[in-house]
């Protein structure tokens, strides 16, 4: 929200607290107004009628109070949240070291998986590139130099990250396209990269050529691979110096996935095994090319909605424009990607609730039976994760 | 269905409809879905809870024993699905035959029209383009070599096709780009595609100068023009080279219509008795240039939602991003486009449905008279058609 | 509507009125036939069973008896249609004698204020571009000739406008690009431009370069911004060779702000009172780019659908894909457009049914509040407009 100001004047949390609370009128109709109601009713117990700008004091002693309580330490949420997976994003040459830890705690039974995030290994434009990629071909390479180096290290990291209970593999690409370069054309382009050489359009290509390598991997070692295209990052570039990335200024874009994914799915679209989960925040892609894409292409599966489009009409939307082509099965179902740990069962609810609305309508309209709406809808929720993401 | 795989193992039709069967599930909320069942339960008279895969040999007994019946000889059916004229889609070439004796038949009194369509002759980009362009010329031309004895074959084509009852030229194009390009440069451009020499930005600009020439035809000879851009043709070329063209994997991508048709309405947009029909597959241009062009050029009409988009929701979509700047006159009307013939009797209901259900809704709101929008429903199933496609 | 033809052959109004009325069962279902409905009922006092060719004649006699009264006089309309402050869109160059002289007749007590419109001295391939430049400097410049006299003149001429009560400037541009170039090539381009020898391209950067020079304007004398982008003007040439600008052939297409409004953004996007209210006729950047801009710019608002959008159902998409990501605070308000004075309480009586519809559903959905929705209704009526154009 803008009027919530860049930058408060204040570190005080209960300053930072007032200040959210006297904007809650702004988060009216929004998501996120949608998931902090139900994140403070539904996990905090506070009563609605105090949500206001009035009460703030008042809320912030019974956050704090509840929040010292064991039933609100992060294993126990784990647990009376019900959570089964939950993935972490994680930088390829991370350790998971805690990762590890966890898993060997006997004390604690959930699965906290790796993923295998290898954007800043990807993008040649991100700021510490070449000694990024430099660090990867010393430290998990297999002593090979430049280009093949590079393939070798990164298929070293997949390894180790699936040796740690990873099962997919993320990627945020500036647009979807894909390209299929020779050797020497990727070379020439990944030595460019590593000098800072390469113009916009080639480091479009060098990722491009990245991903169709990202996917062979994938059909190699079997890794969903989930891809996340067209936010233009950073948009504000004073609130980027100031304040770094990932504050609130990535501004979508009109991306094509038909032309874009071509070369990778005319060589991967139908290998066994391959998932690709398709992720859009431009929702003309809908009904004009992710259904139509997904209808035909056993690998590709429909992301749920996502970011922006993570809210109710917004899923609606989705589910009206890519049901009547690809059906229900090719959807991965409802994957929450929030940072902060209370908001996940709001998320979960506000999905749930909105497929249920629309599969409600479709019964009502006598376009399915209100028995397979009800297989439907559990598929969504708890099968369809777990198939699309091998769990 | 991505399920139900490219290339069945089994070429018994028993086989093929126990896996088509056990596939039920994956049509629910499709369109494809809807027109199955419908047809299966009004054409074949089969009980609705039969419809899964445990019933699958009792149905296809059932279907088998149906079809020997003479209520379902394709002229039986033709009579009882109340079809009044049928349009096949012809190659220019065609010597008619077909058509000549249908029409010759006083026992049939259904009209069968062939329609011109002309995209292997145009698109220079065709396997064997050059070939059939040369027979062409030699078959159906004035004696005139090149581009001018091109233009004269194609002419007098349509001629012949009018002369065997057709009223309209259809027109798979790529992008909706036109162009109008001196005989000159349209002579150098067809010149080099008999060689197979033109680039991809050539081949569209020849394309696009030919949907230039067909409107200028159009305008000549009374056949309506339609225009079916924006697939994406054989986006799977393992599939299409071991199934060939038309086996599920052309792909929408987003095109443009207010800047690629501007060089042909300029010339033929207000041209008496001209009717161009504009179809998409990308919903987008619906509010934003379709109903605008459709709003101001008499020629223009809107067809109706097609492939992917002829299913409830996104028909409902179209009604409602067009109708507030075009209203219902503009409307070509439902036209199927099925290669099953049993489905026509389910699409059209489909669509009549729709559009009854778009018109409650504006009497619901106040926004129609409940006698106007009667009035408005049988036009556009009725009227519509005939009056747009000249029957 | 196409029907009614261009150029009329009659220039008797009864005649026009006559083939007008024949024409409504045409308007059915458009925004044009609801409002104009909505006029001959509410201010007219026609009854609603009169409207319809039969009555054309009775319906043209009561309208000239009507327009006849004093109660039809133009300030008396005003006065009746409740109207607070009406906005005029000027030539630079306007005296603004008329706004000063009504500004200082004490007998009239509404706002009608000037607003600044320098399209035609900022698009380099409208005809008279030159003359109207060079009469620019000349008149309003500070002696300095060429770009910078230019630059000094368009700000003077503001600060005159804002001297006669202008509040906005408002821009009709080809797309929504913006530049930031230095004064060495945007002086390049100025003369080129000048000399009439700007490719399209250029046309496009001189434009682009402009807004960001418009916006740095605003920044600084305080008028609000509005940019009307994605119109390709006078579409059918013939049409605009005989009836010139606005005849009814402005047809939209796809284009794009993220990308397009960075450079400006990047300056001024968090100036202090800056207020850049956008719209749009491509209904696709709404929820894609409109939204996210206007939830992180804080000088970013969003404007009212407009022209082919301004309509119920458009109205209704446009919320649903706004609201989940910006809420109703980043909301410009509705401002009508209209060049039809007695169609204002028609166009505002339909925007605040159709915000009450939107508001209904959230409370009936229990998302948000029914005591909220009646203060965001009030806001987005009354407030919104004032706060957004500092009225």
């Amino acid at each position: 929200m803008a009027e919530l100001g860049v930058g408060s004047a204040s570190a005080d949390p209960r300053d930072i607290w007032q200040h959210f609370c006297a904007a809650w009128p702004l988060f009216d109709g929004t998501a996120s107004g949608y998931w902090l109601r139900s994140e403070l009713i539904e996990v905090f117990g506070i009563d609605d009628s105090l949500i206001d700008e009035a009460h703030a004091d008042q809320l912030y002693e019974q956050l704090v109070s509840v929040l010292a309580t064991p039933e609100f330490r992060p294993r126990a949420l784990f647990d009376s949240f019900g959570i089964e997976v939950l993935a972490t994003t994680d930088d390829p040459l991370d350790s998971l070291a805690d990762h590890a830890a966890l898993a060997a705690d006997s004390s604690f039974r959930g699965r906290v998986l790796p993923t295998f995030r290898p954007d800043a290994y990807l993008n040649a434009h991100a700021p510490g590139f070449a000694e990024r990629v430099d660090r990867l071909i010393v430290e998990a390479g297999d002593g090979a130099h430049g280009y093949r180096g590079y393939l070798a290290a990164l298929a070293n990291r997949r390894r180790y990250f699936i040796e740690h209970g990873a099962i997919s593999a993320d990627h945020g690409v500036r647009t979807p396209l894909t390209l299929k370069l020779s050797d020497d054309e990727a070379e020439r382009l990944f030595d460019s990269a590593l000098r800072g050489g390469l113009s916009a359009a080639e480091r479009d290509a060098f990722e491009g050529q990245m991903m169709y390598q990202m996917a062979r991997m994938s059909v190699e070692d079997g890794l969903v691979m989930t891809l996340h295209p067209g936010s233009y990052r950073n948009h504000h570039e004073p609130s980027f110096a100031r304040f770094g990335a990932d504050t609130g200024h990535d501004i979508p874009f009109a991306v094509g996935y038909t032309e874009g994914l071509r070369p990778l799915l005319n060589d991967f679209g139908t290998a066994a095994g391959f998932h690709l989960v398709l992720f859009t925040l431009d929702e003309t892609v809908f009904s004009r090319e992710l259904a139509p894409l997904a209808g035909f292409y056993p690998s590709v599966f429909l992301g749920a909605p996502w970011w922006f489009l993570d809210a109710p009409d917004a899923m609606l939307r989705f589910r009206s424009a890519v049901t009547e082509t690809a059906g229900f099965s090719r959807s991965a179902g409802f994957v929450d990607d929030t940072r902060a740990f209370c908001s996940i069962p709001a998320r979960h609810d506000a999905s749930r609730r909105v497929e249920a609305s629309f599969l409600a309508r479709l019964v009502a309209e006598h376009r399915i039976s209100e028995a397979r709406a009800a297989e439907v809808m559990v598929d969504l929720v708890d099968a369809a994760p777990r198939r699309v993401f091998k769990l």
